[in-house]
């Protein structure tokens, strides 16, 4: 038992979903403390019944704090990361701000939680479309080594905030009478729609997102030759992203091999019956904390490949609940922790 | 000039355009005759002014016709074609039905048109997320030889007729409003949601959407060893399809020379600017004849890989502009025609 647990970022997408996870799956603190920038403090957030008041963000929030979980823009975890390690408080980052620092590692439990030994207080939570890709990998990775994967997205709105969700059902809405769409968050009507880009361009006509997928799953599975050729594309869906995969590996697995590999994976659920219309959708797998799995098959255009198709609760799994899972080996397993501290002031 | 051309299937969603392309690209025909089930026969349809008439499909229907279009379900192609044939009418067929027989070419007119030299008589009109696809290959292919393409497809409700459309537009505004929603065409809910299978189960694990963009690809390009990986999926998005396409090739293409031989292909518009957020969608490639292509870059992950982005309005390109333009190669070059007929009764 700690005694104080903070979540940086309360009020966000995400940010809720991690306060409700840590009363529901009561995590082994006396206290959760709230944070959220200065326009929210003072308001309270309602959670399984009991009132809990927001504090503005400061430097001063993370004394007494053992553990942080963050969820905020890049730009605010690049401030308030370095306040919360300097006065001891172990972090746990959703942000892109850290994940490819050499001294950060970059956790799902279920795949990689031997990374967080040694850590130097800070932990990041890999890129939601980065996470339930990679749980799916690595099963087939440990049995048949994944040489490369191959992955088109179709990512739902709630991945960009609460204002895209509104902005999803207020163009819908529009549409449909055709009447003028609202438009704030995508930079393109997002009703009936489909927008291939998320992020900003890099380098190589890739975006950020996509390169994220390429760069976060090499560490995440500490194996640098995977080759990774990502598409990124936002949907007009509301939660849940989706996944078309194919997953090269050196040795050869059969379907049925890698749908049992699969089942038999923690945080994994297979929904394969393509005879009885039975496959993961967004809709059904919506506040679930697992990644589902369908269409498990052998693709025939190379010598050993197995085409899939995924979908997560991408502010659950891809978010919330991994942050809150690493949290709770921090605060019960205590890993041990390194000299040092991650990222300076 | 022809006598007589035929619509069959004039009343569906893909037949009302290939009747309004016949009106504007002033088809080289004395006459438009529309042929339909009983339930429509006595209507007429209004076409840029004018109001052609609907005429109940039967045997005798075909009698000096020249040119027949049809866009039927496959069942009812595998009823009239046959009629047709018999009394000396070409038909150019949309359906699935007789798109792999041996003597039947399947044509894309900026691909292979000179397939249709020494036809018998049928000719067939590929599927519509093949088509798109191929439009793309066929460059990558002359110039540097496709060994493997691997395909994610995100496939607007058009392509499943007119009541797929009214059901994503009711089904969203029940979504919306938190009310009951339809669900006639759909096995699953279309609104706000993904359904990752397009047509029947078939050998492998793969719909019978999937196989036809293997089989047929193969068959238009004129190379068997040509490898696809293809994963079909519903979107709810109105019209368009939209590929996020992967191409393996002998020879390295680079980005700029993949655009360059895209660029002068026929029939193909690219839309590549990702840092001014440009690249085809759905919403903005509705009612255009062009195939579109963006995102276009290399893929690190192979020796020889362009992944890029491709939109087509499938009820046009993919389905009554492809048609019309086989017709009108039919009607004006006048491709010798072997004996026989193609498909007896």
């Amino acid at each position: 038992m700690i005694d104080t647990i903070a979540v940086v970022g309360a009020t966000g997408a995400v940010g809720r979903i991690i306060v409700r996870l840590l009363v529901e799956r009561a995590f082994p603190a006396r206290r959760i403390k709230l944070l959220a920038s200065k326009r929210s403090a003072g308001a309270t957030l309602s959670v399984a019944g009991t009132s809990l008041p927001i504090e503005e963000l400061t430097p001063e929030s993370f004394a007494g704090v053992e553990i942080a979980i963050g969820s905020t823009p890049d730009e605010v975890a690049a401030e308030f990361v370095p306040w919360a390690l300097e006065r001891g408080t172990v972090v746990v980052d959703e942000s892109g701000q850290f994940r490819m620092r050499p001294d950060v590692p970059l956790v799902i439990p279920e795949v990689n939680a031997a990374a967080l030994d040694g850590h130097h207080g800070l932990i990041s939570s890999p890129n939601c479309s980065t996470t339930q890709m990679v749980m799916v990998m690595k099963p087939l990775h440990d049995a048949a080594r994944v040489r490369r994967v191959v992955v088109s997205t179709y990512q739902a709105v709630s991945g960009a905030g609460l204002a895209a969700t509104d902005e999803l059902r207020g163009a819908t809405a529009a549409w449909l009478e055709g009447r003028a769409e609202p438009r704030a968050v995508f930079p393109h009507p997002i009703a009936a729609n489909l927008i291939p880009q998320i992020g900003s361009p890099k380098g190589g006509g890739s975006t950020s997102e996509e390169l994220k997928m390429v760069l976060e799953t090499r560490k995440i599975l500490g194996d640098e030759s995977i080759g990774v050729c990502a598409t990124c594309v936002r949907v007009p869906v509301g939660n849940c992203h989706s996944e078309s995969i194919l997953i090269e590996t050196e040795r050869k697995l059969s379907a049925a091999e890698a749908r049992r590999l699969l089942a038999a994976a923690p945080g994994i659920v297979v929904v394969d019956d393509l005879e009885a219309r039975s496959y993961p959708q967004p809709r059904s797998c919506d506040g679930r904390d697992e990644v589902f799995v369908g269409r498990i098959r052998e693709d025939e255009s190379c010598p050993a490949g197995i085409a899939l198709w995924c979908v997560s609760d991408n502010l659950r799994k891809g978010a919330a609940t991994n942050a809150v899972q690493i949290a709770e080996l921090l605060a019960t397993k205590r890993p041990r922790r390194a000299g040092g501290v991650a990222v300076g002031a």
